[in-house]
């Protein structure tokens, strides 16, 4: 585990994840790196542009190809011993470099583009983003403690749907819960704290005082992104989970919402 | 909307996205295949072998490349005027033709690999897998009476992880709470009952006779497949939802989890 703090403060990376120059999509991103790079210097990776290939395949696995194990032990011997594709050693280097990493994409399906998990998929590699019990702190290198510890994430996401429809009782389930696996799974996990959501509802039918005025509120929320207290989830060296696997049955009792995760009230009370 | 009931009852088509030969999942893939071929005709997505690329983009998107317009709209026309991509095309085949849905992949972050989140990405277009309102029905083509109406689904997904890190308060969040976009949001929105989940814990340390136990479970599992109820997610057309957005505020008040969208309890009651 070679990363820890990032090595450059007042950098920030960009992920960016929409096929198409000209969309609402593409003047956020526009708009957001140019209100960014006031006070960061801003690195972007527009996975589009790149020709970002998001399949995790044998070229991820290190040489020999085909030799036996699971899929992310072999990843992270590759990534230990300097094999992995050039595209994902840039994206690493990247990423490594940030303070804050931003990830922009529409919600396709309740999730995010395949491109943009496929760079999750190759990009955060065992070794590199999480590993193992570190020898220092006596903790395994996941959940709060991640190899990229230190960082904090701003998620921009689209959607055509309404305040309703993935609001919290919303036919399609609450936005937070349904990007749990990618805040909380996938962020969190590798030490990264989420910031809330920036959600853009109706961003199909916007039209160009709506596309206006999320640009504006888009720079508004950049502009004041570093007073922003982050949500921290629970983290595994708190104790707070049973052997590290389930939460203790005194917090939170009977409550099975991935609220539970988050660390905050319980923490408040004075029984503790 | 041309699609409604499959057109072959006794057809499966078996989705798979790992990218091992020899591998655990690849074991699963040919018992699981085989077992099923008893009872059905079984027609295979072997995504990675068939070098499936997932990536939307403009080759989706009808002709001219480029003209305005979003990202579902534009497929939703490509798809009806026969412009989609050969491959999308086949499986959209494929698909149409199957009674029953069997999607298999290791859990990568807490989600579907990108290679099979692009599958979704597309070949669930518009006017395909889902639609405006049914001049027929007088509902939308969505949340169970989407473009699939009348098929199954089962879940075969594999994870490095034991029951307590993915159970009901574990650490990583409950598997059918992570799952919910694929159950509900992709699959019970373009009309697929899916049936409960089949997960392998601990997949990487299984060792030879937990593999043999694992591909004896899945068999007993397809054999009984057929007699399985289903655990059908509410209908749009049932009226629980307000104006189709938020759930009633009479139906299981309070709760925000998203066992509040499964049909069941509260049709059980007196009150209704």
């Amino acid at each position: 585990m070679t990363i820890s703090h990032p090595s450059r403060p007042g950098t920030a990376l960009w992920v960016y994840a929409h096929p198409r120059r000209g969309s609402f999509n593409d003047r956020l991103f526009r708009a957001g790196t140019e209100a960014l790079s006031r006070r960061y210097e801003v690195a972007t990776s527009d996975l589009y542009a790149q020709g970002f290939d998001p399949v995790l395949g044998d070229r991820d696995l290190g040489r020999p190809a085909g030799r036996p194990g699971n899929i992310a032990d072999l990843a992270g011997e590759a990534y230990a011993r300097g094999e992995l594709a050039p595209e994902v050693r840039e994206e690493q280097s990247k990423l490594a470099a940030a303070e804050l990493l931003v990830l922009q994409f529409p919600l396709w399906w309740y999730g995010v583009p395949a491109i943009l998990k496929g760079w999750f998929d190759r990009v955060l590699t065992a070794g590199f983003a999480y590993g193992d019990l570190d020898p220092e702190l006596g903790v395994p290198r996941r959940y709060g403690d991640g190899g990229l510890f230190g960082r904090r994430a701003l998620v921009v996401v689209t959607a055509g749907e309404d305040d309703r429809s993935i609001g919290r009782r919303g036919i399609s389930g609450d936005i937070d819960s349904l990007l749990f696996p990618l805040t909380h799974g996938t962020l969190w996990y590798v030490g990264i704290e989420a910031l809330g959501l920036h959600v853009v509802h109706d961003a199909d039918t916007l039209g160009a005082e709506g596309v206006d005025r999320e640009i504006a509120r888009l720079r508004d929320r950049l502009d004041g992104l570093d007073a922003e207290p982050a949500r921290p989830f629970r983290r595994l060296r708190d104790g707070d989970y049973r052997d590290t696997r389930a939460l203790r049955e005194d917090l939170l009792p009977g409550r099975t919402d991935f609220g539970i995760h988050l660390a905050g009230d319980d923490r408040l009370g004075a029984a503790r």
